[in-house]
């Protein structure tokens, strides 16, 4: 039991108190974790464009104030009525998904779209009792994705954490509880190529990445990285792409490139950037009679995802995925361990670390498309 | 060696002279077997929609004077140079698409979509020498698919040749060589369904109803079978099927009256009407997390298959496939292996038997949409 455990904890976080503007570092109050949560002490995190999206709310519900952040590793502090599973002391990551381990959902072996947990990016509250757990003199502060990370002390469900090896370095780990794991698992989960294959990924910033990090660590002969962004592919090549396609350099759609690069296409394609054109070019690039492309990137409200369909009756598939199609509780503790274990490499993501206090240069820095990802320690 | 081995064989077939004209039984030419290529006495064979396409030729390439039929039984006569893999008596299924085992598709596990032989509906010759094995005082008459059925004597292409258990009876097993394979493998090697699990179908024609077979004999505890026709329902009974929708009963999209049948989806579907809405339906009636629905109907030429590619990224798979996914010298002896071990049932699917004579009844049998399959005796 620690000292501060069924106390309000007064600590510094980081505030998003309008669309757009400067995050401010508050002392806010963390009230008691309730019935099945958890209070967990962060102690790094990172930034991922999904905090940008709903820190920008343009298109998003605008939900302010509220403490962004859901990339992040830390000790549970204490925890709630109901919650056996964890302890203080113990090392998670939060994960701004669920898994109740309940539904039908979590009972399947195929799906990681919990019924209670699933990703809520409008909810500004906790599902108990349907209030924030922040607050500054009394004036609540919302959360965001369960996680709010972007504070030296969060409150998350316990389906949103995910318990792992304490000896793993959290400085390093904590970019597993978002993007890392959602591109490397769209490709060793869903994607699923084979030794010797060929690989496209659209996209290459982070998830792209660890998509291609994935198609690196199955043996694909051939990985070819698709973006608008020269600049991006001399980084890419130390996540095993060999070849590199901007749709920019050509007069034909993309996919005919590739096609003709391919001999006939590749055998399967991962699409990284949300963009509608893009993910019609992932799908009609892969080879017929077993071509598989997978879909990661969100796209916009309109979109019309549009084809021949003998384009499928050619015995090409299409799936998408969500965060990687891993369980969080489940899965990403044995994820850490394929990095303890040195079957993925994860320090080349982290290009940058910076203090809690100069948080805003990381979002300055992601405008700018600089680095990966950007480590935020708490302590310092 | 039979005695016909390297001689002109003078039999009977029905030759359709014109677009949707009757056929007429006559007594033609087929020439012996060339290289890689065998000569087939055919015992039965029946009818099957793509023939009627062929014979109708609207929108499809005019190839007259032809001999029709894909679906059938027979017994070697002959073989051609370098076939060394099957002899005179050998009981084999012609199959409308072949395996030359030596290409990337053939090689591969995942597809069945031969480079060789894959089936091209607007030749109407052999590839070894670009002429037709049949005339009529020595006037070319066309093959269709490299089978021509049709003809107590065809020639076909080894790749093209299912070598069967000589104990299997030709009369009942001839209609694994097209529409049931098709039908059985999209469910059984595609769609996959687990035990329990929920499908829905889409057309409880022959194909639809070999669809619903094959979710019966993986255990499926829900067979939905959707069609225009209510009196298909009771047939499809005898197939597995448990539940009818009519669209035409509803206001809304079929896709939702599933969705809210089953509880937010079924877990597999199978779509094999080949209309376009249909396609759509069949996709997005599927439940989220691990629905995967699959295409075997083969839509128009400009027809656009359109979702919302959220329905991709809640974790829904898309496939299409091509004759059930079956490689036709090495999988369909197993599935005839399969009728005679009693795991899946085919006399049901035969409703009418007539004598070669009579062909042209069932040509219009199946423009009544009488019956399932029915099957033409050539020794009668």
């Amino acid at each position: 039991m620690s000292s501060t455990a069924g106390q309000v904890i007064r600590c510094k976080a980081a505030v998003a108190w309008e669309a757009g503007k400067p995050l401010v570092i508050e002392e806010v109050e963390v009230a008691p974790p309730q019935k099945m949560e958890v209070r967990v002490k962060i102690l790094f995190t990172s930034l991922c464009h999904t905090d940008v999206y709903f820190w920008e709310a343009k298109g998003q519900t605008p939900v302010f104030p509220r403490i962004l952040g859901h990339e992040a590793g830390g000790i549970v502090e204490s925890v709630g009525e109901g919650v056996t599973e964890l302890q203080p002391g113990d090392h998670v990551l939060p994960v701004f998904t669920g898994e109740c381990k309940e539904c039908a959902h979590c009972k399947s072996e195929e799906s990681n779209m919990c019924d209670l947990l699933r990703i809520n990016t409008d909810r500004g509250v906790m599902l108990a009792d349907g209030k924030s757990r922040f607050s500054i003199n009394g004036k609540p502060i919302y959360h965001l994705v369960g996680t709010s990370t972007f504070s030296e002390y969060t409150v998350t469900h316990v389906g949103c954490l995910a318990k792992i090896n304490p000896k793993a370095p959290l400085d390093k780990v904590c970019i597993l509880s978002c993007g890392i794991s959602t591109g490397f698992g769209a490709t060793v989960n869903v994607a699923k190529p084979k030794k010797g294959q060929t690989v496209a990924i659209f996209g290459l910033g982070a998830v792209g990445l660890a998509a291609a990090e994935g198609a690196r660590v199955s043996g694909a002969s051939k990985i070819i990285g698709v973006d608008l962004i020269p600049a991006r592919f001399e980084a890419a090549k130390k996540f095993g792409v060999t070849d590199f396609v901007n749709p920019k350099d050509h007069d034909k759609p993309v996919q005919e490139v590739i096609v003709e690069m391919t001999n006939g296409g590749v055998d399967r394609s991962v699409e990284c950037t949300g963009n509608i054109q893009a993910m019609i070019s992932a799908f009609e690039c892969v080879h017929d009679g077993w071509g598989v492309a997978v879909l990661v990137g969100v796209p916009n409200k309109d979109d019309a995802f549009k084809t021949h369909p003998m384009n499928f009756l050619n015995e090409r598939t299409l799936k998408g995925t969500f965060f990687g199609n891993y369980k969080p509780r489940t899965d990403i503790p044995k994820v850490v361990e394929k990095y303890m274990n040195k079957e993925m490499e994860l320090d080349k993501f982290i290009t940058h670390e910076i203090s809690f206090k100069d948080i805003n240069k990381a979002f300055e820095m992601m405008a700018r498309g600089e680095g990966i990802r950007c480590i935020i320690r708490m302590d310092a």
